[in-house]
C-alpha cells in the first residue's frame, strides 16, 4: 500500500474514524494537523495542495487525495475484518454509514462543535434557531441505534464492521453536545464493546 | 440474485437513482409507490415492515429491507462496471456518494421539496430562514461538481460510476428548487452525457 498521510484536526470526530480504522487494522498513518478553529485549512497552500473545499479529514495515499471520513474508513479497510464478506451486509455497513452522514452527525457533531468549540453565548441566531431541530434530529438518531442494538452486539452480523467504526467518534462524546447518553442503554453497553476492542486508540 | 422490490415515492430523486442503477444494469425491479405528502410511510404497516424510521427509499432484497438509497445502489453494481476495479477509483466513488448526501442533497434537494411540492407559502418561518443558506450550500456544491467535471467527462476515472449515477438526479432538476443550470456549464455537458446513457431511464 502507498503511504498514508492523514491530514486532520485531532478534535474532529471525522479525522478520528479514520484513525481508529487503521490502528484497529495495524496500518501505519502519518498525520498531519490543522487548527480549524484558526482557518489552517482556508489556507492557500491546504486549498490548492490538499482539498480545495477547505475541509478535513483527507486521506492521501500516495499522491493521491481522498476527502470524505468514511471513503477514507472504506479504502483503509478493504479485504479485511471490518467489511463483511456477504453481498448484503456490505451494502447494510455502507446503510450505517450514509445514515451517519445524513442523520446523525449533522446533529450529534454540530451540537458539539456549538457548544464546545465556539460556545453557546458566541451563536449566531441562525444557529441558536437550529438547536432544538437538531437536538430532536439527533435524539431520533440515537434512539434509532438504540434499538437496533437492544437485541445485537454490532450494527452489522456478528462483528465489529465499519458501521461501528463510522458512528462510535460522535455517539461517545455526544454529551459535549447536550444528550444524555443514560437514555441510551443498549447504546453505551455497545460504546464499552467498542472501546474494549484489541487495538483501539481514544480520541485524544 | 434474490427478488428486488423498491419500496419507493417515485418523485424522489433518491428512489430514481436506484432505479435508474438498475435499469443501466439491466436488473429487474418491482416497483411499490407510496404517497409521503400523504403521510404513506408513516402507517403502521410500513413502519412495522419496511423502515421504522419512515423514510424511502428501501430496496427489499428477498425477505431483507436495505435503506439509504447509496447503500442500495452499492448492493446492485457490485460486481458491475459502476464500480471500479481499481482500489482508489473505488473509495473514490464513495467520497462523491458520501459528498451527495451530505453537501448536496441537503441543499438541493431540500429546496426542490419545498418550493416545488410544500409550495413556498406553506413554509414554516423556521424553514423560510434556512432557504439562503440552502441556496448558498448548493450553489457550493454545484460549482465544486463543474470545477471538479471542466477537464473530465465523469467524476471518477474514464467511465460512468455509481458517482454519477448518485448525483445525477437532484442535479437535473435542481431548477426546480431554484438553482440555474446554466452557470455550471461542465455540469450541464456532464448531464447530457449521463441521459444519453445506454439504458437511461429518465425520473418519470
Amino acid at each position: 500500500m502507498d503511504k498514508l498521510t492523514l491530514h486532520e484536526d485531532p478534535r474532529s470526530g471525522n479525522c478520528y474514524k479514520i484513525r481508529l480504522t487503521a490502528a484497529l487494522l495495524g496500518l501505519p498513518l502519518e498525520r498531519r494537523q490543522y487548527d480549524i478553529m484558526r482557518g489552517e485549512t482556508r489556507q492557500a497552500d491546504f486549498l490548492q495542495n490538499v482539498n480545495a473545499t477547505g475541509r478535513i479529514p483527507v486521506l492521501q495515499v500516495g499522491d493521491q487525495f481522498l476527502p470524505e471520513s468514511n471513503a477514507a474508513c472504506w479504502y483503509l479497510a478493504e479485504g479485511s475484518r471490518l467489511i463483511p464478506t456477504r453481498r448484503f451486509d456490505r451494502a447494510d455497513v455502507l446503510r450505517w454509514m450514509f445514515f451517519e452522514q445524513y442523520n446523525h452527525e449533522p446533529n450529534l457533531a454540530t451540537l458539539r462543535f456549538w457548544l464546545l468549540f465556539v460556545g453557546e453565548g458566541n451563536l449566531s441566531k441562525f444557529q441558536r434557531d437550529q438547536i432544538m431541530v437538531k437536538r430532536a434530529g439527533g435524539e431520533a438518531a440515537l434512539a434509532v441505534m438504540d434499538e437496533h442494538l437492544a437485541d445485537r452486539h454490532w450494527l452489522v452480523g456478528d462483528g465489529p464492521t465499519l458501521a461501528d467504526i463510522a458512528l462510535y467518534p460522535y455517539t461517545h462524546v455526544c454529551e459535549a453536545g447536550g444528550f444524555r447518553l443514560k437514555d441510551y442503554p443498549a447504546v453505551c453497553a455497545w460504546l464499552n464493546r467498542v472501546s474494549g476492542l484489541p487495538g483501539y486508540v481514544p480520541m485524544n
